[in-house]
């Protein structure tokens, strides 16, 4: 029985599938504290069957690399009684002859995308989320990029626009890429919600702007194939187009790629591409 | 017989090595027309023996992807008679036995500094060189970066410190990183190149600025576990500990692997890094 689990910060994914990607049967509820969230996992899953292999697509920051000290491990994250708890030994215990396979739940959706979704067949791709915060998943020749810990995309920092002097919001740097252009930036900037700002408000040139520029770092470092931009924050209407066009500008003409018609795309997968990716995960 | 070829903007460099790195005999020569340079390259190499791996180091844009369109040519490089040039063709016409790798001169450096450098045994390194441009080679997961083209790390944007306003002089993205901090960046702005800049020149804290900036990016995309800065221009004293200063600074407490002292280091094999990787690149 191949399983999944996608652990968000506020929502949990719990589900049968298949080894490529096809959910049979799920259930999403709140995330509260680990032993309880985990707890139901566990008795969800094992409620249905003996799991052969569990995906884990996980929130961070977290220990993705076998091997390495922390793996499996909650890192220091904000959120109330996770830092520290481990994943994997909890589902180990439970499971014991399960096969786990970890890692980020951008980085399995980006997983998702590339196989069966916006980018499938490419083995270069950037999945962007942009909500609460901002992530960034990547497959890099065909595998997920790790590192020293796991790219943490929406922490790095890009040029202003002209004329804005707007605080920004993240409580480590205050002005990088999610501190001015996070669902909670947006938000304290234009004391509005996202979701509240007509299309052709001004506040979508502005996120235009910096997400062209965090994807040209994409570029300059990773050279995707395709870039992926999700999250509740990317759905008004001609965002994609904003930010190709933005890009484009700034790419200078020095990066082919970026100059495909279509390079910044939507999501295919929505909001299954977690869990979706957990699936697959499972097979690599 | 084990060779390499490193080929850089002015200079190139043949050598006979061993497949863990060393050179056993080399010979370094400018690099002027393509025929001219391949050609010396193979009467030097067929003179000594029959070449059974030929790892190549070039400098880009360049494809280097087995089996994409473009592999193994020189792209849209404004060197007169070199775009469109095919070094694999070239070099498998003279050695048709020899097993050929091909890679760009900082992805080869990278690997050399991961592999018998100053990240020896580490599988997550950046490798930025600062010199006429500014280039970057990654290793992620123990393999180098390619995505659709390859790293130009030089070309992405950072934040402007505080009071600059100096135009840049990169002639696709003006004030992209290579625009602002490049040696003829430094020349253009100083007015003095930068081997003529004393140490406590304020041109220094303002290179450590941008090229923290751009290192902040390398950690929120691909986390690496060490950075290494050579080339000419970072040869002054101290450039390596300022660098790691801002850093340290501007990652907030974020990056747990920018925080380990001696995050940002100079290069352990200097000059020969790229030959020493051409080698490498054959064992790959």
């Amino acid at each position: 029985m191949i399983t999944g689990i996608e652990l968000g910060g506020t929502k949990t994914v719990v589900a049968i599938g298949t080894e490529d990607g096809s959910i049979i049967d799920e259930c999403r509820f709140p995330t509260t504290l680990p032993d309880e969230t985990l707890g139901f996992v566990i008795d969800w899953l094992g409620g249905r069957g003996h799991p052969t292999h569990v995906g884990i697509a996980a929130f961070g920051p977290i220990g993705i690399v076998p091997g390495r000290e922390g793996y499996g491990k909650m890192l220091a994250t904000p959120k109330p009684g996770w830092a520290g708890f481990s994943l994997t030994d909890k589902i180990a215990a439970a499971f014991p002859n399960a096969r786990i396979a970890l890692d980020t739940d951008v980085n399995a959706a980006a997983l998702a995308e590339s196989k069966i979704g916006a980018a499938a067949g490419m083995d270069d791709v950037a999945y962007i989320t942009i909500g609460t915060g901002i992530g960034g998943g990547i497959l890099s020749g065909g595998l997920l990029v790790h590192g020293a810990l796991h790219p943490e995309f929406g922490h790095l920092k890009v040029p202003r626009m002209p004329g804005d002097d707007y605080r920004g919001i993240c409580p480590f740097h205050r002005d990088c890429l999610e501190g001015l252009a996070s669902g909670p930036a947006i938000k304290a900037r234009w004391k509005k919600a996202a979701h509240e700002l007509p299309a052709n408000h001004p506040a979508w040139d502005m996120q235009a702007w910096y997400l062209a520029h965090g994807i040209l770092s994409l570029l300059a470092i990773v050279s995707p194939s395709r870039v992926i931009v999700g999250g509740g924050v990317s759905q008004v209407d001609g965002l994609h187009a904003r930010i190709n066009a933005r890009l484009e500008e700034i790419a200078g003409g020095y990066f082919p790629a970026a100059m495909e018609p279509g390079y910044v795309v939507a999501p295919a997968l929505g909001q299954e591409a977690g869990i979706r990716g957990a699936f697959l995960l499972t097979s690599l």
